[in-house]
């Protein structure tokens, strides 16, 4: 595969999927907005995760928590003293970059994670990383830059009505863990699952829809007691591998999985692994599967003052569940997606692009098409009867042959066509995205064909 | 009908459909947290709409466009300047109020939207309107206080980096017209669906969800020559009628049709109409739609200096598309719903609370239980069964009333039964929400009498 990335953005610009954000006036950095078929197939992407980690899965639930928490979840969580990107400016050229980010694009094997400022500004003196706009070595120290969106709510703007865009959708699940759990009498292990717009004022967003400030996540927390001796980690692993492979078809050679070793690994983390694409710039973090042991849970419960702890009934134990977290974000595996979809194929009359989208992903499962004008109100009928049951499109513009390359531009498995015979042998053409092959079916046979290939 | 609301929050954040925001630190003004059942309800209300209006619709198309924008968006759409609240203080006790609302929650018959600040203090003062909290008349002048949520994008917080959270969803779908017709080659009349979160500082929030900071919009944007003939006002408003009284199956007698007279009118407003529904605080907007001329795109023409008129290809003339909006509340609707399924019911043996809600709405479609203990195993097969084809849950805990009483509670259409018989006819019981008949059906036939029961 390896799309070039450019090429990519204008093709999904240019067929309707992702617009820059804000175009019409001169963009908003790093913002994109997804257009007519983009916003179908994230809809369709959000709705596959939903159904496998949350309406289909025995033991889940789901949650629809707020953007806007009070500022204490933020406390608690750690993320009002944490959150932070360690930021260091060119005295020079004045150009702002993420210090960790310039030792780890230098030396790509690096990780500085958990190093201190003064370790990372040490590094960057002794092996002269210079300043990647103005080549000048000549660096202010570092400062530590939030990365939560800050507002106010009220009428007041003072200190008591500040509130933060939340970074994660993941704390709400927390929050509202107990309560969830009360009201459906779950008894552990259990886990609510999330989909939602988080926010986190990069310094250096980029890659697309990579990393955006403003960015959607599908968050699941696994609760099970700590005395549980069932492997949760490997179950969840393999979970994501089978969504990723079996049910949104990313190819097995385009992914590789990463343990985190001990020094990356967070204080209370107790296991991390991340699954990384091989995106065209790069290989990049597409899912994240972490052990948070009962770290959050504590942090609420003793800033809470509330009992977040759970009583087996049948042991009459309490104690705090542990928690394991499958977090995926919506764009990122929507890229990873369409990168892969995305193939350029020699064919003997020319070239065409396919986006050989998972046909649940595709905009639209099928379009209908008149062969000629005179076949277009037989068409439009058929289309509309279509339209009851599958995800539509009517194509009229344009000889027969441009239309088939439209629909394979944005990845519509199959085209129908309404030619000259059709009065004659109520039958339609049928032609296949990825061979290419045609079949004539009988109209009324037509919706069964669809809903047989379209599984 | 006619629940009392205090009820109604107490039940559903009983059963789990809504939590207060950050419950556990106290909770955050007027915020709430969609749990586990009311996140169900909610992305099906979401997917209802969706699939009416754009998927399902000949001539629309999705949009699903960023929360944060270019703020030039904002000044063109006049959101910047006039986006205000009247604010006014009691010089006594220090409350705030909306100096409109003051009147209003006075003279309900009133409407002052389009007094100027000096009619709305002149008429405090001479009709002795007091402070609802102390009871003083003395109050400040009326500032304009912007809905807008304001933060800070970028490394810098200067001028240069302020962005809004967006107060609507609409300029979204206007910024991004052009982009969207071209992609999609899309001929007018033409219209754009969006779904997204919108967040408005509201200075008086309240009445549970029906008023939040955050909220959720369902607009839709329908683009159409100006010398199109056809009423396309009349055309929405109609399929917005059919929405709610066939899909999500309001009550007629639930809702009216309010006719906004001339001087109530904005300035660029051809028609609007509110639909109200009368909820237990009583009749509130619950959705709007309005002709809105070409105000929009003209405006962003003018402010973005690109071209956005629409070269009509049969009659070759240039023009703006003229504008129909229907815009609404998802938490608005869903409360209406909630409102309208609140029933309770004296039995012969009690009394039962029952959430009628459309089948499609209904959390679980179907809940399965063993009738005993023994029965648990058997029960817990079929419930993994149906859980590929259905919205199901596993309820085990009880006696079976007392699990029929939980299953009502929370709208579940149909509950099956495993008990001592099924071993030997291979039946189960299954009992319906509304009228609580119960019936024997073979399990081989229980998914497609499902099925068939719940289209």
């Amino acid at each position: 595969m390896k799309v070039e990335i450019e090429k990519l953005i204008s093709h999904l610009k240019t067929q309707g999927f992702v617009f820059q954000g804000s175009e019409i006036y001169g963009g908003l950095a790093n913002s994109w907005d997804y257009g007519p078929l983009g916003a179908e197939v994230k809809n369709k992407l959000k709705k596959l995760w939903w159904d496998f980690f949350v309406r289909r899965n025995e033991y889940n639930v789901g949650l629809d928590s707020s953007i806007i928490l009070n500022s204490k979840v933020w406390q608690a969580s750690g993320h009002l003293g944490n959150f932070n990107d360690p930021l260091i400016d060119c005295k020079k050229c004045k150009s702002r970059f993420r210090a960790d980010k310039l030792i780890e694009e230098k030396f790509t094997e690096m990780n500085v994670g958990g190093w201190t400022n003064q370790e990372i500004e040490e590094f960057i003196k002794e092996k002269s990383i210079n300043c990647p706009k103005c080549d000048a070595n000549d660096f202010t120290n570092i400062r530590q830059f939030t990365l939560m969106f800050k507002t106010n709510q009220g009428v007041v703007e003072d200190e008591a009505s500040t509130v933060y865009l939340r970074p994660e959708t993941a704390q709400g699940i927390f929050v509202q863990y107990k309560n969830s759990q009360r009201a459906l009498r779950k008894k552990l292990p259990f886990g609510i699952g999330q989909i939602g717009k988080s926010f986190r004022n990069e310094i250096t967003p980029g890659n697309f829809i990579f990393r955006t400030r403003e960015f959607e996540q599908m968050e699941l927390e696994f609760f099970f007691s700590p005395n549980d001796s069932n492997d949760w980690f490997e179950y969840w692993l393999e979970k994501v591998k089978f969504f990723l492979e079996k049910v949104v078809l990313i190819d097995q050679q385009n992914y590789s999985i990463r343990e985190h070793d001990k020094e990356e690994l967070a204080h209370y983390a107790k296991r991390t692994v991340d699954i990384e694409f091989d995106f065209p710039f790069g290989r990049g973090e597409l899912w994240g599967i972490a052990h948070r042991s009962d770290f959050d849970l504590n942090q609420h419960q003793s800033h809470s003052g509330q009992d977040l702890t759970y009583l087996d009934p049948e042991t009459n134990e309490k104690y705090l569940a542990n928690v394991i977290e499958p977090s995926v974000g919506v764009e990122r595996l929507l890229l990873a997606i369409f990168c892969q979809s995305y193939v350029e194929e020699q064919l003997e009359n020319g070239e065409r692009i396919v986006m050989k989208l998972p046909y649940k992903l595709a905009p639209y499962s099928v379009a209908i098409m008149p062969l000629q004008k005179q076949q277009k109100e037989k068409a439009n009928e058929l289309y509309k009867e279509i339209l009851l049951d599958f995800d539509a499109t009517f194509d009229e513009t344009g000889n027969i042959g441009k239309r088939y390359r439209r629909q394979d531009a944005i990845g519509t498995p199959y085209c129908v066509t309404v030619d000259f015979d059709t009065e004659n042998d109520n039958c339609v053409t049928v032609r296949n995205r990825d061979t290419m092959e045609q079949e004539r079916i009988e109209i009324i046979k037509l919706k069964e064909y669809l809903l047989t290939k379209l599984i």
